[in-house]
């Protein structure tokens, strides 16, 4: 059920990048939610003397017995098993990565949080400590036992979500199928109603080819694969328009009329997001049983501990978890 | 040899389309330039009659033999062998619109004109006229005997070429080759050099996987095709930054370095570009041994003679015209 306070944990991540950075300018703003994150206390102190911060409000351990204090940013203690350098991620932390992950997955299942924020993770460190994880998406779609998530990322005013995220472009027409196209609609229609406050979301569709195809002359896709399995999301009532030919569809014209745009590929949609977005633009997973939110950015190693990390992502992403948990039914 | 005040001649297209309606609409405008349109001097008078055009300045036939007059709006009289109905293309009138191209191409060829500038045509309407015509940049490119032509779409602001143009999506990634990325990066740093007064251009590159292939995690283009192209270039000389990741190149930290984006496909640079540009973008033919600029959109037959039609395209593609013939050694 929604909640007027929401109590958010937020993954603060690799401990050598930009996440503890992030979390500790945190301090400098106030949410209408309980902030809790998830890091090593000594790790927040040290580098918050490190940025030089002025600490203003006094950071609280989690009282996770009481109702969230709005506005409070508190943490949950967890310890890195080795040393910290900014800039130089190791291995041997990975299981704290990995920990605050999974308490926080947890937590959500239990009630205790009402969704969950991440900062950036580094897949290849995990890897290297023998632990099998191609990204966050993944291990919480695992994790929470989820058939169908959908990637949609997200500005104030934009937001476009994709039917295949992380492949080799080659592969890409082949991915398209009707059955993944209907499930990832599915997901999408029913995380923009349940979590958005939508009775009927308009999702504006991307063709896949150049101009949608040009009535097969440009690739068949639309007239094989897209075309039927909207007509029968549209028959079952789903508010859908498309396929449109991508590089039109990004005007007013046509997004003042939808909620979403659905792009059939990374590039396709991304690059005009981020544009448009940048550097405030969140991740929002859709189609597991939690709230999670994320930024949209990498560790970015170089500027760990130097005060030149952009905390707009982070702040887009908890802005977007906070709606979510206040709007879901 | 750069020209002062350039003579351009701007072919009116589809007469049944809003091309007429644009080029009346320049009777508003005055530019640098002295503009010749190829049309019907009927359809000119009678659609300005019903688009209830206010004509404020006389609109004289072109006189080729004297210098080209500033500001001028001229006429080069053609006539459509079948009457015109706004909105209702025939291919009885296909030889018209062939014939204002290859007035135009002519013309240029011969230095009566500047360069061209191309409103919208059906290449449907021609091939049901019997005519093989698979676009207006293909038939330029085969008519001046033009190895390589790359296409780029410009604003006042951004400029973004492709290297590879109307395929498939599935066909993509098969289609970059080492060839044809250099011959491309050729034509694109030499047109810039030649048109647009810049001595060494910078070209930023995109990748042409997701992430720019994360180190051949999502695709082995960008290790295999891209870079070793790009290296041989770069050692040549040559402005080159990338390959970069699409969807956080078009932020202003990289768009700043550049002079231009080159995109690998069509959806990945052009959404952003028109997004961006809206009803303002041009689109430039480079590695055609004359000038040619062109509107971006198609004929708009729901918009003939109906007083809508937005000339912003129009405008900046006869702006670009005149800079480049101003810039041209």
């Amino acid at each position: 059920m929604s909640v007027k306070t929401p109590r958010l944990i937020i993954t603060s991540g690799e401990p050598a990048g930009i996440g503890p950075d992030l979390c500790i300018s945190l301090i400098n703003h106030s949410f209408s939610a309980e902030l809790v994150v998830a890091i090593d206390p000594s790790l927040f102190a040290e580098r918050a003397a490190q940025l030089n911060y002025a600490i203003k409000k006094p950071v609280a351990h989690v009282a996770i017995n009481e109702p969230p204090t709005p506005g409070a940013l508190k943490i949950l203690p967890l310890k890195t098993p080795y040393p910290v350098i900014p800039g130089q991620p190791t291995p041997d932390n990975a299981s704290y990565i990995l920990e605050q992950l999974d308490t926080a997955i947890s937590g959500c299942q239990q009630g205790i949080f009402d969704g969950m924020v991440t900062a950036p993770i580094n897949k290849s460190i995990l890897n290297e400590a023998g632990i099998a994880f191609s990204g966050h998406t993944e291990y919480l779609a695992q994790q929470t036992q989820s058939q169908q998530v959908v990637m949609m990322l997200a500005t104030q005013d934009m937001k476009v979500a994709l039917v295949t995220t992380h492949h080799p472009l080659r592969q890409v027409a082949s991915l398209i199928t009707p059955s993944l196209l209907e499930q990832v609609i599915r997901t999408l229609n029913k995380g923009l109603i349940n979590y958005f406050g939508q009775l009927k979301p308009t999702i504006l569709v991307c063709g896949l080819n150049p101009h949608a195809g040009e009535n097969g002359y440009l690739g068949r896709e639309e007239l094989d694969i897209i075309n039927p399995t909207l007509n029968k999301l549209k028959n079952e009532g789903l508010s859908l328009i498309g396929p449109l030919p991508a590089d039109t569809l990004f005007t007013p014209k046509h997004l003042q009329t939808a909620d979403v745009v659905l792009a059939m590929y990374h590039d396709q949609g991304l690059p005009v997001l981020k544009f448009h977005g940048f550097g405030k633009a969140a991740n929002i997973t859709l189609g597991l049983p939690i709230i999670r939110t994320s930024v949209d950015h990498g560790t970015a190693l170089d500027l760990a501990a130097s005060g030149k990390a952009n905390a707009g992502s982070l702040l887009t992403a908890i802005e977007y978890a906070i709606y979510m948990a206040q709007n879901k039914p």
